[in-house]
């Protein structure tokens, strides 16, 4: 059953995979799909016209606590990998984002992140700010 | 409740935290976790006998299927952090494996990997090896 | 002195820079400028129209044995950071590369890489086939 | 000819290569054997008695001006590599360290980085404070 509600936030970016990315084994390293996790969120937030730094700048972080992968099936060498990011969860103190990777019509990764709001000066949670809601609510 | 039967296989490894492994909010970068369970699992393996390259030389690779990260605190530059692995799942068709990992006292990182025994020559998933199997249970 | 003939092949692309680029001085961590590099030169083959994909798969690889990085400005997180790279030198047994790295009109980095063709099936070094020297002037 | 004076300060430190150090070639990725250059100076650097955490909590820090490498042959997955340091050179405004990487007798990698004393407040370079010069001459 879909979510009652407006569509979520969405947006789609791409990576392209390099010997730096891969390992003996021929795929992507697991961990380099985190940093593709990043990649689709910073891109999602600059689409919705807050870039991360913008964030910062503020004086908020929103550093990950929970990540989850499934690997389907490894990304290769020279794959264009088409990045999908969506805001999956907004709570009061809590922001998620949910991932598919694909290339071409082949999904190969799906992965989820969880964020705590961090006042950066004080170094603790805070509730999420409004402005930052804003942003994340189409 | 502890889980009857023989205690699962495990082992204890350090890891140094260096500038590369740090980002500009000045902790560990996410990604760089899922290193820190191969490095977990490697020497686990090891210890037991069984050197990954053993595993590979002997025909099977065991890719990371499913990861899971949850950070309580970061771990931060400089820091000496223990990982603790455990053999948390065998399976038929899986293997998995969790981790804790700690600054002294400090549960800073829990982390769970599957893993699906493949053939490397024919690279399509097979059944758990015996030997792979028994240098698991200890 | 400009060097007299043809103009060696060059090429432009850019890359972002994220948090998993950076370490917690705040700036573009060293050992990530080698992986620009690779960048730099990859999408220099694709646009002279020989992907590096498919000169491995004529039984080719280019391993760096050398590389030199002169750090003038760091690069910074959310910079777009454009890298030129140029074909700096063809032996018989070596190609080079050069790189300039770029944020606005600022010079950032400045880097060298040497590579030695290897048979990829033998694994030792073999002559700069003329397939490949032909892609490589333009 | 070896230089007058005394030898110069010297370390040794180990790292084993895990899936994440290396490529799809099957050895280590060219950008990883900055990363342990870093490795090789910072243990340098606590064998000294002065821990590089402790030169940044003084105020100063030693970023990454320039780096060479040369690839003689490649680190592979397993491999146990020895790295040996040494301060290199030592004038007014720069520190250079050498490294040799080296498994069993076979010497895989020379590298060789330069430094600059950098104010971490004011964000420019400042002169090699006598405290750093004094650890780094044995």
């Amino acid at each position: 059953m879909k979510e009652p509600g407006p569509d979520p936030l969405a947006g789609v970016t791409h990576v392209r995979v390099y010997f730096a990315d891969t390992d003996q084994m021929g795929v992507v390293y697991n961990g380099r799909y985190l940093t593709w996790c990043e990649i689709g969120r910073t891109e999602l937030l600059r689409d919705a016209g807050l870039p991360y730094a913008l964030v910062e700048s503020r004086g908020v972080s929103l550093p990950v606590t929970e990540a989850t992968l499934r690997v389907r099936r490894p990304a290769r060498y020279d794959d264009l990998v088409r990045i999908e990011t969506v805001v999956s969860g907004l709570r009061t103190r809590e922001v998620r984002f949910r991932y598919l990777m694909w290339r071409d019509d082949v999904c190969l990764v799906e992965a989820e992140t969880a964020h705590v709001p961090v006042d950066r000066d004080a170094g603790h949670a805070v509730r999420l700010p409004q402005w930052l809601r804003d942003a994340l609510v189409p």
